[in-house]
């Protein structure tokens, strides 16, 4: 039976914000995580912190103009960034060199709504524990795989950020005591592995001129001379033996990783997604593979482990999903 | 002020018991986890389950008899296994052979009183929360460095079991991708580098009449030849070059993880148990050295990583505790 609360809360609407690298995503999000309204705008980060958070809110702002007919309750944001939420604070952005930046109090007074702030693959973890698993599970993990590789854990049916609000960074995970240094300064993450960085990486140690034919040719075809995973996909499903196994290798240490995580926390689901997830039809068998391999046999009949079908939005609903848990836990 | 409640809980005692691999322990504990009774006696796993249950319930019953003077809540156990927590079930213990076992249907019919079972390191993970952290602290990681490594994780002030009860299996954490088998199958395991089973392995491969001069030398006088932590440590102390690379290595490996562990968790502590924790001396500088270079600055910062003052008791008062806590949340 649907209470008043329930009613109330079904008719409310809320603004999700995802600020990536080179664009932002905006969305008019329903309790539910209905997309009712969106918007992609590119930005730039090359301004200071004031002058790009002004763009950011202009750009929200013309689009609640635009498309926000009722009140709307706030405005969750993702960023790429280590987030004092509890406080609205971005504590340190090190791609953007931002440290300390009252980020939710400038929204505030921008746009006179209220705001929550969290980390970006926090967001991903709520959207998919929202739109993928449906809230039908009470522990999932979720690894963001793009440049680098994010995470988020969902204890109890609820994100678990860590006392301090750091915790998820399970791109962070070392996966070999010996291997790659990450771009953190760690050794051997599973960042330093896997995602569109660690591929890059490993195709400019490996490449000669006798090696990645397919991928070479593909490069000088496209002026830009750019190894991104698309390139290395296209590569490998064009028969490129040498991009096949790099697929191989990522699905390889993705399934180490998954095994630890699933020995560790026992969850019922564990979701991919991010860029790199799309190419899942290269990597899902060897990662699948080793991840029998390695988690134990009781835990393992309980782990579903799946590529997420809405990662295009899951930061953006997300983040307003998010904001709704943190006003109706207040 | 203390509440009616409070007062109740301060008075009640609660039965501990441990079940180790040559010896049980059985502890009388208060509310607040100080033993005011316990007792040693070795067991023999050699017989059914059923006879040894029969064992061990009757040690059990002599103790109650000899020392519980007023009615005690019941009895927490700590078992090396696979738990069924809530059906009190042991799943499946890997070193005895066991499977689907009853356990605390056989217990309250033998000793007439309320049964909790629990995993050993989920146990040991409690009982440190309750006696190193005295619970000030809402998130705790515990791993158990005995012949193997086992883990607890506490959240939010609560054991974590994890859905089905499976949660906790950090020596089961990869280190290396492409490192030894361990015992479970699996690649890199924590278990297959940290504790005295890996610890063995390492000697036995690297053992030449020219290496492990000390170790070898002791193992020579202690006519039993058998490789334990005990003696490579006094070994190492003694100026055993080789064994003080073990002790590095194993700081190392256990750094590798603590740092994972503090990326994924953003935990407030992280305490190690355990007889090989007693070797603390040895590896704790590599350790310490890693795990600072492995966490992320911001979470390095908030962790704290100790070893446990209470190594020969928190598995036993860990039980006891366990079963009152289980008892409170009913």
């Amino acid at each position: 039976m649907e209470t008043n609360s329930d009613m109330k809360k079904n008719k409310e609407q809320f603004l999700g914000l995802d600020c990536g690298g080179t664009n932002i995503k905006i969305a008019l999000v329903d309790s539910e995580g209905e997309i009712l309204k969106s918007a992609i705008e590119p930005i730039s980060y090359k301004q200071s912190p004031q002058k790009v958070l002004k763009n950011i809110t202009s750009c929200v702002q013309h689009f609640m103009d635009k498309n926000c007919t009722s009140k709307i309750k706030g405005l969750g944001i993702g960023v790429a960034a280590e987030v004092d939420q509890k406080n609205g604070i971005i504590l340190n952005a090190t791609n953007l060199g931002w440290r300390n930046v009252p980020i939710a109090d400038f929204f505030t007074k921008e746009l006179g709504i209220p705001i929550n702030v969290e980390n970006d693959s926090h967001c991903a973890a709520w959207g998919s524990y929202c739109l993928d698993a449906k809230k039908k599970c009470s522990t999932l993990i979720c690894l963001t795989l793009g440049t680098g590789v994010g995470g988020g854990i969902i204890i109890g049916g609820k994100l678990y950020r860590g006392p301090n609000g750091l915790a998820g960074y399970i791109g962070h995970m070392s996966i070999s005591y010996s291997g790659r240094v990450c771009r953190c300064g760690s050794i051997g993450c599973l960042e330093s592995m896997v995602g569109a960085w660690a591929l890059s990486q490993t195709v400019k140690e490996r490449c000669s001129k006798n090696s990645f034919p397919i991928l070479r040719k593909l490069l000088r075809i496209d002026k830009q001379f750019k190894i991104t995973p698309e390139l290395i996909a296209e590569a490998a499903i064009n028969g490129d033996c040498d991009c096949q196994k790099l697929w191989n290798e990522t699905g390889k240490y993705l399934g180490i990783a998954l095994g630890s995580l699933a020995n560790i926390f026992n969850p019922e689901k564990i979701i991919l997604c991010g860029g790199i997830s799309k190419a899942g039809v290269l990597f899902l068998k060897p990662m699948l593979d080793t991840f029998k391999k390695q988690v134990f046999k009781t835990i393992f009949q309980y782990t579903e482990v799946s590529i997420s079908k809405y990662t295009d939005k899951i930061g953006v609903v997300g983040a307003a999903l998010l904001f709704m848990d943190v006003i109706y836990e207040r």
